[in-house]
């Protein structure tokens, strides 16, 4: 098993001085690589694929930019998908969208490329999607029957830029014949050349069971900024939690066999769960794409997992696809730009998920509290504001229930800060003290119903300022 | 006539140096007086009202901190209010409404508090907002028949603090007998003590026409942070616009004769035009309320207006009411936190105003959008991902009909950024040039439907960042 996703080093501080007085602040290092994602064991990675990382020259650096991950295995791969809502949807959006349509949720591959969103770049950025995925097909062995494509793909970087569709399309040709890898290193290399303005690679692995036969899952992400995803599956509807919302990519790959529709629907449950319910600022990307491979190779014998014969086994996969995903998405709050907090907001006792889901949003974007937790300032106000500010819930707050609670990492004793929809005298070093440890949650306890939602978030510093301020110059 | 809002002298920058890099920001000096609120002469101020501001001792300093407003007009005064949909209403929001419930939308007097907003403070913040009521009716000549509460209050400030009410009603029965003042300096007496973070009080007054009968409008705010208002009447239903959304308190005071019922439907238009189309940070207030007073002390002789009677009078009211609450509304923009730019968010050719609205205040609201305007950034790829990520529209966005173009305000030509969906090679000095100028507007075309919507907005500053990180402290 993975190792549980800890605090990194201690914060640090930061103080300069402006003309308009001190500018006190907080910055975090990288955290050490071995919190984030490993090194892991090779077995801890699912059979039957084939990955890596190139760079084909999309950065100007030497940094990779190009991952193609590849089923080997026999048995037909299921494929499920969940993309932005955004009505400026990326050319590499609506390509994976129609090849999963085309293929009734089945595909072999995906090649997924940063430097370039791929984004608001009309028929000529379409083409280059499809020279993608035509080009990955080709890689695959053995080849698709008729030639129908069967890979799926992503992009990140810059929006309104062509790709530079000759190299992609040379570089992935140059990987014919090549053996890619299956162990941690190479995975490791396809996690880095999903990375824009990440400070790290985002790559988690783990086993899990099913009636005593073991899984393996793996996965990647990558993100930072542009982070509040609100996606659908291919056919979407409108969104049933809230309409706000960077580019967000993702990737989950596992050796169980699943058919194509309860992979879906396993993955819609695992995303309103996990990437829908993490918020950066608050911003919804135009590219935003997490995509699961179910291969099967594990236990080639067994039959796929499907919800209509077998509930039990698929609720075990959902929910362990579900826990998975957290901690890949948690992954991207933890590396938010200029993050120097990682908080988790709790609402629970809400008559639906989706009114829970809908404060825990709000909570969670509100700038007024984003900076007071910057300045480690426990400011319920601007909690209470932001909670009472969502309009058109099942059932209606009642202020006179509401607690608010701050909930410190550490097992110590939660701080109650509201009770009852009456303030408490609250102990503010104390507050300040779970606030300065860097990772807490707020729990906001509505008490007119049995549901919750969970969200997780960050602050808003000088530093998200700075990176933004000046992010194309 | 009020002379008109024009931009403040020239913004200047500053740069500090910190250990991690040199953080250069733009900040303003505090526009000089003159430019917003005067001094405006005693004529452009409504007949029949008296009106003052005085310390009473809520403040720490001795800045002024309550304002009562009178109307001695021997006719009826019709009041209409508009309030925060937030479901953590603060105690004087509820007693105000009652008192319109109860009065069917007559009141002759207000009375507004500053440095504590009396919210999330139970039963005994609804005793204070009633103590308010009363003591300020006992000022009122005639006294009211059947000693009907006839005022409405309104708090701002710290949330989660009871008032000082001993001081605040002592002060209240201080002004006994003693005669208010109606000139200029009354009345911005009235507008400091409206005053929280504001760095300048926020007054206006202007005449306007009806049929060759003059008439005089005045109107006070404050706001500077917690500014995302979605205000509605006191029965009020859920939000017709955005579900997002700091204290906000406006009053604006007329001396035309308008009836109850016009009078709320004119403020409503008014109101989803004018403070419910701003905002500087998303947040919205437990405490927003704005009020409205038509004595018809000015033409003694004429009827009321009203829709039923007389649509015509009643549009050209209405226009010249949304048209004044614009130009307050404006002030709290200019008056934002951090704030260094005044930016104008227009969206045309929507399918209906809702949509148009939604739209303008999810850009206004995009902290990408607004950390990148700060660094004087024309990045229209945020500009568009906010519009895109708006859920639930009347008619869906078409992405090849979209054009956006940034509009500078000095009458130079537009620059557009994006045409039917296709980025412009964008001459990027000349959008630094627009941008540098501190006030502009981005428009966004549809190409979909007739109906647009404006919103008022500003940046996102290292400023900021540092008011909101150390506020209560």
């Amino acid at each position: 098993m993975a190792r549980p996703l800890t605090l990194p080093t201690a914060w640090k501080r930061l103080s300069s001085t402006s003309s308009s007085g001190t500018l006190v602040y907080h910055s975090k290092p990288l955290p050490p690589k071995a919190h984030l994602h490993g090194p892991l064991s090779d077995k801890l990675f699912p059979k039957g694929y084939v990955v890596t990382g190139v760079h084909c020259g999309i950065k100007k650096t030497t940094a990779l930019d190009l991952a193609v991950i590849l089923s080997t295995s026999d048995r037909p791969t299921s494929a499920a998908a969940s993309f932005t809502r955004n009505a400026f949807k990326a050319a590499p959006v609506l390509v994976s969208q129609e090849v999963l349509d085309r293929n009734e949720g089945r595909a072999r591959g995906l090649v997924v490329n940063s430097g370039c969103a791929n984004a608001v770049t009309g028929k000529k950025g379409l083409e280059d999607a499809w020279a993608m995925v035509k080009s990955t097909g080709e890689l695959l062995t053995p080849p698709p029957p008729n030639s129908q494509p069967s890979t799926l793909v992503m992009s990140t970087g810059v929006i309104g830029q062509t790709l530079p569709i000759g190299k992609i399309t040379s570089a992935i040709e140059g990987l014919k014949g090549k053996p890619l890898g299956s162990g941690f290193e190479d995975w490791e290399k396809a996690a880095k050349a999903f990375m824009t303005t990440d400070t790290f690679p985002k790559l988690r692995a783990r086993t899990f069971k099913i009636r005593d036969k073991e899984y393996a899952i793996a996965g990647m992400d990558k993100g930072a900024g542009m982070i509040h995803p609100d996606m659908g599956p291919p056919t979407s509807s409108p969104s049933s939690t809230s309409g706000l919302h960077a580019t967000l990519l993702g990737c989950i790959i596992t050796d169980a066999a699943v058919s194509p529709t309860s992979l879906q629907t396993a993955l819609d449950y695992a995303i309103d769960r996990s990437f829908n319910s993490i918020s950066v600022d608050g911003d919804m990307s135009t590219n935003d794409t997490v995509v699961v491979l179910a291969n099967g190779a594990a236990q080639p014998e067994e039959n796929e997992i499907d919800k209509e014969t077998d509930w039990e086994a698929y609720e075990i996969f959902r929910d362990e696809l579900t826990s998975f995903a957290q901690e890949l998405a948690q992954l991207v709050v933890w590396d938010g730009e200029g993050a120097t907090k990682f908080v988790t907001v709790t609402v629970e006792g809400a008559a639906t998920f989706e009114d829970a889901h809908k404060i825990a949003s709000r909570v969670s974007t509100s700038a007024l509290l984003k900076t007071a937790l910057y300045g480690e300032d426990a400011n319920w106000g601007r909690v209470l504001a932001a909670a009472g500010s969502i309009q058109g819930l099942t059932k209606p707050l009642e202020p006179t229930l509401v607690n608010v609670l701050f909930v410190p990492e550490d097992g110590s004793s939660a701080l109650p800060v509201l009770v009852g929809g009456e303030p408490e005298n609250v102990d503010e070093v104390r507050a300040k003290e779970i606030l300065s440890e860097g990772k807490f949650e707020i729990k906001i306890q509505l008490g007119i119903g049995e549901e919750s939602a969970k969200y997780w978030t960050c602050d808003f510093s000088y530093e998200y300022v700075r990176i933004n301020g000046d992010y194309r110059s």
